[in-house]
């Protein structure tokens, strides 16, 4: 932490090229604005070295994946260095052949690789076909240390997990962030559908902000990508990138339009919060073995 | 459940009386009128019977306690059969001399005594002293079966707890109800914290909803009651009784007034809900062993 309780942090909120080179010079300008406009951590939209290639299944996108560190991490690591901020970057990992994984990794301002996280709720649906591409994290709901705190960092699907969220704090999390890419399907889903869409997936992190008494920084990606698999629903991704107070209040929240989003979060409020209301003291824990349970039938 | 997916629900809320009579009075009109109105189900506030004894720790009040089933279950019973109605009432249970529990009971729409739930969170700040009043249940987090569907009743402090929530929605609850007493203390907050303060309230359930693609049916009482303590903080209980599908969408809100609040909720929302975004597949049950821990330290 620094000496101050107050954070400021970036949200880089952009649309994705098809290739990477564009993507990395995009990042970069994003991180070198953060650090002029006086961020200390920047968070990017996942994945966002390339298009959301989940819409289809094809072994051939496997090329895309790249080690860790490797050259995007090299890449990104000289930016945070040179824009002095931290920065949580969001890659397709190559561990070994067959083993990849949607990782988030997390550059500390000297440039230093603070850590990564593993996603570990893996979605799949129509047009999002990650079980095929991602294995399962196994690093478990682990914070990572960087010089600006303790950082809670998750990916996407996982933001529809409380138990990600609770076990994040349990483990010393300062604040949660969550790299996204989600968006709209305008074939099937009405505008009434998808208002309740994104009121849901703002209001589920703003459970987790809540219930854990912590900031959270959710970045998401812009701009349509066309629909890969031969049909007609192209993912309209929905921006609206965010950040919550510990009392789930909004304390910053983009549109759909590329931006740079900046918040001040005072992570004192965390400790004010949970002496006022405190969750942690009461939690049943006799009564939790359950929730290990796929269902109590 | 009912041939239809639609339940009609409605929540009575209104301002105690210092006295019992009067307090089961307006319980056994709001019953009734909720009958009248259609409603299948009708959730009363926490506590329903009396004053918010618990601002103050004072052993007379122990008298206030009643055997479940006892006269106020009498009462209510013949108003749910009455009204042909679902009624879920909250009573200071007296189990025996030094065993007290804030209790949830729902009583089905033929009048019979569909079972309880024992407050399993207790809290305990200034002005709500309630660990000296009832000791934690011992039930679990286990729903009610009744003749609309089985009810994930909680109470109160419990709604700061998504594996409350999450552990309901795993043992097939098919709604979540919490029936609350909260409040402003106008003495030592301002009004931009009472409004986070309601936004939090509110905001953490309708995560419980997203989460667990559940609708949520909340009460509150309405009314200032005078500070017992001695003190100048009287607590301005602040009503915002609301029901959210299970989308986490506002279904109905009520003011800060007394009212009968109606809603109808598509149960079969949490089907379709569960297809399209299939959080309770992807649950990883292998890495949440640590919830049942204080705190991972």
């Amino acid at each position: 932490m620094t000496d101050s309780s107050t954070l400021k942090v970036a949200i880089a909120q952009y649309a994705c090229a098809p290739d990477t080179e564009t993507n990395l010079a995009t990042a970069e300008r994003y991180i070198a604005d953060a650090g002029a406009a006086g961020a200390q951590l920047v968070l990017l939209p996942e994945l966002h070295n390339t298009r959301y290639f989940c819409q289809r299944e094809d072994p051939a996108i496997f090329d895309y994946a790249e080690a860790i560190p490797g050259p995007s991490t090299e890449r990104l690591a000289t930016a945070a260095r040179q824009a002095g901020v931290v920065v949580v970057a969001s890659l397709f990992e190559r561990r070994t052949a067959g083993i990849y994984h949607n990782t988030a990794v997390v550059l500390d301002a000297d440039g230093s690789l603070a850590g990564r996280y593993r996603k570990m709720h893996i979605p799949d649906d129509p047009e999002y076909y990650e079980k095929y591409y991602f294995t399962p994290g196994d690093l478990g709901f682990t914070p990572i240390d960087t010089s600006i705190g303790r950082l809670g960092v998750l990916v996407c699907w996982d933001q529809w997990y409380p138990e990600a969220a609770r076990l994040m704090a349990l483990s010393g999390a300062e604040l949660l962030i969550y790299p996204s890419a989600i968006g709209w399907d305008d074939v099937n889903d009405d505008q009434a559908e998808q208002r309740r869409q994104l009121g849901a997936w703002q209001g589920v992190q703003r459970g987790h902000a809540i219930a854990n008494h912590l900031a959270v920084v959710t970045s998401n990606r812009v701009g349509v990508e066309a629909d890969e698999t031969g049909g007609a629903t192209d993912i309209r991704f929905w921006g609206h990138s965010f950040v919550f107070g510990a009392q789930g209040e909004t304390l910053a929240e983009a549109g759909e339009e590329p931006e740079l989003l900046l918040a001040d979060i005072d992570l004192h409020r965390t400790e004010v919060l949970r002496r006022i209301w405190p969750f942690f003291r009461d939690r049943r824990i006799d009564a939790f073995a359950d929730l290990t349970r796929r269902f109590r039938d």
